[in-house]
């Protein structure tokens, strides 16, 4: 049967990314220096080598026959989105696919300490050579799906999303969003917030987290937490690599960094694992991905009554100081107060640091922008959305995010569309189960359950607008996110 | 020209390999148990795209033309060994070498918990399953190479090596080898030595090999030391990734298990950059790695002269006690006991382990043994070599080694044989730089220079035996290895 054949060809495909997402974890975790260029290499080998595999002559005639043989309705989505990958993966020749796995994984080596040096201009050479290959890449892509060519690099991260799509959703979030950071700074102005006075160990800090991930039903035998520079998730499903970086001085980052991720790690770890090696069986998107981190990190660790949980861990691990009151971490965990770093943004905030990304990352591949403009044309939107200016201080500007070191072009917007998936989510989660507040309290297993239902063991079983729409009642809608925020920040 | 297509042919194998060699590390030192399964199945779609890659149809004809072509004398050494590899990979069917790889990773992973839990029964089946498979290698081997099935295993470890001479080197070392330990162990029978107090904090012990670690010249800059529950070192040349294992009670064994290893280590740092990724720059074979870990522990780290080295520093992380005095410390590390473990045994009767090890694997190749008479086999060997019993006891018997586990069979001669190679390195490095002492005390990097010069860049140039002859002037001979015992422990 030529669908079994596609499924061992692809379960082979998995294991070489299997390999690929362990040693990559390790390049950022545990790799000496002096041992990159030689990792580079073997990546830059793997990333041909799963381009080869799904480039093999035979799929076509697979495709074909397989679509001709009685499969059930879930083997048909499972050929259907082989058949993407396969579509996405033969849009681009070989070499570039080489050239710009070496070139990414170069400029994003550099930037490790490029970026504590605010190098820009070291970093310029190596950023120009990821950018040249990423637009040759959309220009490709562009050509094959009939897309522009942002749209054609979106469309890897979050299939079925358009530029002007996002034009209309972000248009919409500047109309109000500037007024409620306002507001609600008007209404902050005065609060007391007490700060937690360090200094806060790492090991303690680890411990702490470890902690919470068990509270967040964060399975161990099934991944790990280790420290980067830059945050992720990453691994296999079966083997969910988690990273955070801690400040001794500062808790309040790396715990919440730490729950940010467990969303993610949980959404792989609840992939149906009779599906896990499929592309079927992988997250729907990189906007419902994050749905998931900001579902934990948003929804839930920021509501006053997780923070009522949180508040006896920080004071068994670090004693009893004022700032861990509950309400004291209510306040302090939903100050809002523009900054410079995206990661550490506040929830409100938030969406303006995406807005300025999604806005030149598009004219940067459109051909509208060239990369010696950026720091300026950073500057300069800092300014207008959030009242700063980046001047001189590129470490805290343009070179603050890994994601464009390895041209993942497309990737921002999926920040904010999973914050407003995660706002309706929530939402219909109340309509169907009672008030969150509730839950937290007393049935944490109850939001999980419900998460696992509708979102993780789905997979990519249905496509984003289904998902959403099956899970919520209601196709996607920027409405449930808007009156979170101000029933939070204004109530 | 054909012969630049083998060297990009090989390089990639070379990519392949440094992702395997990541992520075998990967699964012995951070992997989560839930993880194995997948990991398993990823290394052995690995191991046959390995495989795959020295399968090529291109091959035959690629060596054909090189052979033709006006190549320099390295270059033909490389194309001699690039067909030794291509040889030894295309005696196997790819069914059959990924089923070894599969039931090897599965019963070396569940080893880890059976030999703790002594339990022989739970390990069986899974060893039977890996020595069915190895003993299908070594047919279809011994078939091809018109060796003895033993031989043609042996040939993958230490090429040119066969039972034969191991025979009548083992023979000979029957013949003065149980007199000197009784010999010894008269010697010491009234001495008194001081086992250092504990703890030994983990953190400190780790903290006192990195700095031992640094002493013997080991880079950081391309290479790590972790934790393992079976020592070794791994990773690539660029990338050299050591472990070790500490307990808390004795400091003296994970010391001297990070120098063995950084041994291994420095061979791998060591071996020429120009050739690093073809056969022909990797280390020459297993018996001449162990000659530089065997020459690191034994020759080098065990000398008064070391140990005098070695004191301060002991002293400096752990304070002062008797136990730490140079002459009690080298009364400690000479001592001669008879004892379960081979990675614990002493310098004089390790080799008693290795002749028991040899005698059982090679009558489990040849069919001549099953592996359900091992336990009682190795009991056997074991009262007669070492007046030991370990009946009922296996975990400190047939189950102490990860070697057997993953089908290593050939391997253990390795050990003895580098014990022998590398006596016979120091006894040439003593007539032509001077006494070890005045080196070790005054100039270690001279040391460290001539096994560059003679050992480590010379890496698969030559073979064993010219490898031997040019460092050396003489060809392989026990009695440099038996005059260093007798000096050692009876003068
Ligand atoms: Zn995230
Ligand atoms: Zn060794």
């Amino acid at each position: 049967m030529s669908y079994t054949s596609l499924v061992e060809h692809f379960e082979q495909l998995h294991h070489l990314q299997h390999l690929g997402a362990i040693c990559g974890w390790d390049q950022a975790t545990m790799m000496p220096p002096g041992g990159n260029e030689a990792r580079a290499e073997a990546l830059g080998t793997l990333a041909v080598l799963c381009h080869r595999q799904l480039q093999d002559d035979r799929l076509p005639d697979w495709f074909a026959a397989a679509g001709e043989e009685a499969l059930t309705p879930e083997q048909g989505v499972s050929l259907h989105e082989m058949r993407r990958a396969w579509r996405d993966a033969n849009m681009l020749p070989a070499d570039l696919v080489r050239a710009r796995s070496l070139a990414g994984s170069r400029c994003e080596h550099a930037w490790r300490s490029l970026r504590p040096a605010n190098d820009w201009a070291g970093f310029l050479p190596l950023f120009e050579e990821v950018l040249n290959l990423s637009r040759q890449a959309a220009a490709a892509r562009a050509d094959t799906l009939g897309l522009s060519r942002y749209d054609s690099l979106l469309e890897q991260y979050e299939p079925g999303m358009r530029g002007a799509e996002l034009d209309r959703l972000f248009g919409g979030l500047r109309g109000w969003l500037p007024d409620l950071i306002r507001q609600v700074q008007d209404k902050q102005r005065h609060e007391q917030v007490l700060v937690p006075e360090g200094p806060f160990p790492t090991a303690q800090q680890k411990a702490l987290g470890l902690e919470v991930m068990t509270m967040l039903g964060f399975d161990f035998n099934h991944g790990r937490l280790d420290v980067s520079v830059h945050p992720f998730c990453g691994g296999v499903s079966e083997d969910v690599r988690l990273t955070t970086r801690y400040d001794e001085q500062d808790v309040t980052q790396a715990l919440m960094g730490i729950i940010h991720e467990t969303g993610h790690a949980r959404y792989e770890q609840g992939l149906p694992a009779a599906w896990c090696r499929l592309p079927v069986g992988q997250a729907r998107s990189m906007g419902v991905h994050e749905s998931q981190s900001l579902f934990f990190e948003m929804q839930l660790a920021r509501h006053p009554a997780f923070l009522a949980r949180l508040a006896p861990l920080l004071e068994r691990h670090f004693g009893t100081q004022p700032a861990f009151a509950p309400d004291n971490l209510a306040r302090l965990y939903t100050r809002v107060e523009p900054g410079f770093i995206r990661v550490d943004a506040d929830e409100v905030s938030y969406p303006a640091h995406i807005m300025l990304r999604y806005e030149i990352e598009r004219d940067l591949i459109e051909g509208r922008m060239e990369a010696r403009e950026l720091p300026e044309r950073w500057d300069q939107l800092m300014r207008q959305y959030l009242g700063l200016s980046t001047q001189g201080n590129d470490r805290d500007g343009c070179l603050q995010d890994i994601h464009w070191t390895d041209g993942s072009f497309g990737y921002f917007p999926s920040y904010t569309l999973g914050a407003i998936y995660a706002a309706q989510q929530a939402a219909a989660m109340e309509r169907q189960l009672g008030p969150l507040a509730r839950l937290i309290e007393a049935d944490l297993p109850a939001i999980f359950g419900w998460l696992q239902q509708h979102i993780w063991q789905e997979a990519s079983l249905q496509d984003t607008a289904g998902l959403l729409t099956a899970a919520t009642g209601q196709a996607l809608d920027p409405a449930p996110f808007r009156s979170h925020l101000e029933q939070r920040y204004l109530a």
